[in-house]
């Protein structure tokens, strides 16, 4: 089918999702006898509302190729949710620029307004193909076995906890306790990922709360208590989604403040509420690092596996769409066998959108405060090249000759 | 003189400190026929209190030599002041394991330790050369054009920044206002690299607030009106340790936190705080990060310059101190040269110990929310290898149909 394409890209921006954006555009450079131009919408399906659309193919080649390594949304992302007064300017957009191919790169409130977009058109006859590309640092993507994002978040968490674990066993005598807090609405993916922070047993972190087990206060201060006793420091990662028995976020964390009324008092989140909770309960300090959105979209620490899976992707989208497929969302499915592999798969929008997919019950250890090792093997091809090597003293220690 | 040598890290671990330690050590390696024994103290200056020291030359070479790029302090840290019931202690563990070099890696708390550990040593006839090797993120040390382990964090920060703010640019039509907390008790070196983030005039952050000038709230919103108005978007950065017109900290951070009695009530901090005074005043919704410790101790973004430098400062300690140097600093000396070019000196102790060196006033711009162009020239040479290059789209807009 001739035409133009357009690629959205949306929610929270990534170290990859420009990766799969590159795919995308190096793979419809490919199809030249059907795709003719190649849009970039300017804040995701905000920028189809508006009709503001920018001509990707005017930009240089080399310029496109370095996508690959640039982090965040290079197109504008937007965290809008289609309602039904929109569907026929979406429509009415689409078909003035005679767009028959949509890529929404995103996670699982983008894969519903892929969904929307694809059903509205079917229902107008209007020919389109639409397919949903995964990106979500959460990883809470139904139907994948991870999504691109992730893994770099992973590997950037798991090189920031060990070099911090690092910094707090050397100083303990005066900074005991770090709370690292990370990123997760709903789901303790990237918390569980710090485990991967490890070489050796009594390597921070300690303990690792995931908000798929309601929090329990005198439990967490029992676990504190206990490490402290036992080395002296303690370092603790837990999920910015942590939550109570009843289900309810902790805190008035990111996730609560995001549908504050303005101006509403806001505390600091989960991890300066529990460093306040070690020190009036244990009376040890306790201190927090909040790396929020840095750890979502640097390109610090970005893994291998994530940007090539990502850039993947991007061009599965477009071989599917040439091939006639539309309404599905691309799959990263790991081969069963001993040496990490991936494929790209499909499943249908209408099954991704809105869902939300939580650490299983097998990565979790029984206590509630830390991962298994089933998870450790899930993660660690993820996170390609792995952990940079640091020395390690055997502190053979100076015979005493006083006292 | 024959005898033993031996280092103490103290104060806040940092890239390049373990750096310093391995120059320490690969020199002394030279120096057999003076330098018999290597002994590294457990915690600082606590080790000699508690007679805790490691036999480093029980340690492979290997290992030594994997120092230059293992982060935190490898020997532990501390953060004790030496007192007058101690000095007894002192000299009867060095006198009892023959040490007769001391090497101190720290801050000017830690030049305090090792000016006092000089003194006692003469004031007794105890034959000791004590030297101090200059490290911290802070920055803020009298006497050397800059401190090993700043460069690495001014870079960390850089990268982080501008990551983080490609984020918020992308994102801006909901998570509007971005305010990244820095480390940086007195001083505001490590907030005044962020600068070093910005590419092109109008990138991120857009607004730098240094503790060398009073916070100004009026001053500040109006500030971020301004930028918001401009662009739709404000990328901010703060140092921890921002101050009031009465010379106060503003907030109960970090630093006041470090004193508190326990069970004291902790705020998150000034991000937090000025972050609630823009929803509360603006309207606007604003968001923090507050990497903490990650920026402190991260080997993510080592600048090559400070691992490099904090490794000759550790060399030409055992230099000068095999010269018969004692009571003395090594400093890091600019070349007055076009091209980046270091050389290492010496300072007495004692006009080191306890001082403070802040941001000097060419350095902060007129409206006291950014830096200048000095400062960027001084700073830039010392994050090599810079910054990741990123893609950065013309933006060509599709011609408008409709409306």
């Amino acid at each position: 089918m001739k035409g133009n394409i357009l690629i959205a890209q949306s929610g929270g921006p990534t170290a990859a999702i420009n990766s799969s954006c590159c795919g995308i555009v190096q793979e419809a450079l490919k199809h030249g006898e059907e795709i003719e131009e190649i849009y970039g919408a300017v804040n995701g399906i905000l920028g189809v509302l508006h009709e503001e659309m920018l001509n990707l193919k005017k930009e240089d080649i080399a310029v496109i190729e370095l996508l690959k390594r640039t982090p965040s949304s290079a197109l504008g992302s937007c965290r809008y949710k289609l309602i039904e007064k929109d569907y026929n300017r979406v429509l009415e957009v689409l078909e003035a620029h005679d767009i028959r191919y949509c890529f929404f790169i995103g996670g699982n409130d983008t894969m519903d307004t892929a969904d929307k977009v694809n059903k509205l058109a079917k229902e107008h006859g209007y020919e389109l193909r639409v397919i949903g590309v995964p990106k979500t640092v959460d990883n809470d993507l139904f139907g994948t076995d991870h999504c691109p994002g992730y893994p770099s978040t992973a590997r950037w968490l798991a090189i920031a906890v060990r070099d911090a674990g690092l910094d707090t066993k050397a100083i303990y005598t005066t900074d005991t306790i770090k709370i690292i807090e990370t990123m997760g609405r709903d789901s303790g993916w990237l918390t569980a990922s710090t485990a991967l922070a490890r070489d050796e047993p009594g390597d921070p972190p300690h303990l690792i709360y995931l908000p798929e087990r309601p929090f329990n206060e005198e439990k967490f201060l029992l676990d504190v208590k206990r490490v402290y006793d036992q080395l002296g420091y303690v370092v603790i990662t837990v999920c910015e989604g942590l939550k109570d028995k009843e289900g309810r976020i902790l805190v008035e964390s990111r996730v609560k403040t995001d549908i504050d009324t303005f101006g509403h008092a806001q505390r600091g989140g989960i991890a300066d509420f529990l460093c306040n909770l070690i020190k009036d309960k244990l009376e040890i300090k306790a201190r927090f690092d909040k790396p929020g959105t840095i750890q979502r979209v640097s390109m610090m620490c970005a893994s291998e596996v994530d940007l090539e899976e990502g850039y993947e992707a991007g061009k599965a989208a477009v071989e599917q769409a040439a091939k006639g497929k539309s309404g599905y969302m691309i799959t990263l499915e790991r081969a069963p066998s001993a040496e990490y592999k991936c494929t790209m798969g499909l499943i249908m929008l209408e099954r991704v959108a809105n869902l939300k997919r939580l650490v299983p019950d097998e990565f979790i250890n029984e206590d509630g405060n830390d991962v298994t090792k089933e998870f450790l093997e899930w993660a660690r091809p993820l996170i390609r090249p792995g952990l940079p090597k640091y020395a390690r003293l055997k502190r053979v220690l100076v015979k005493k000759k006083l006292e």
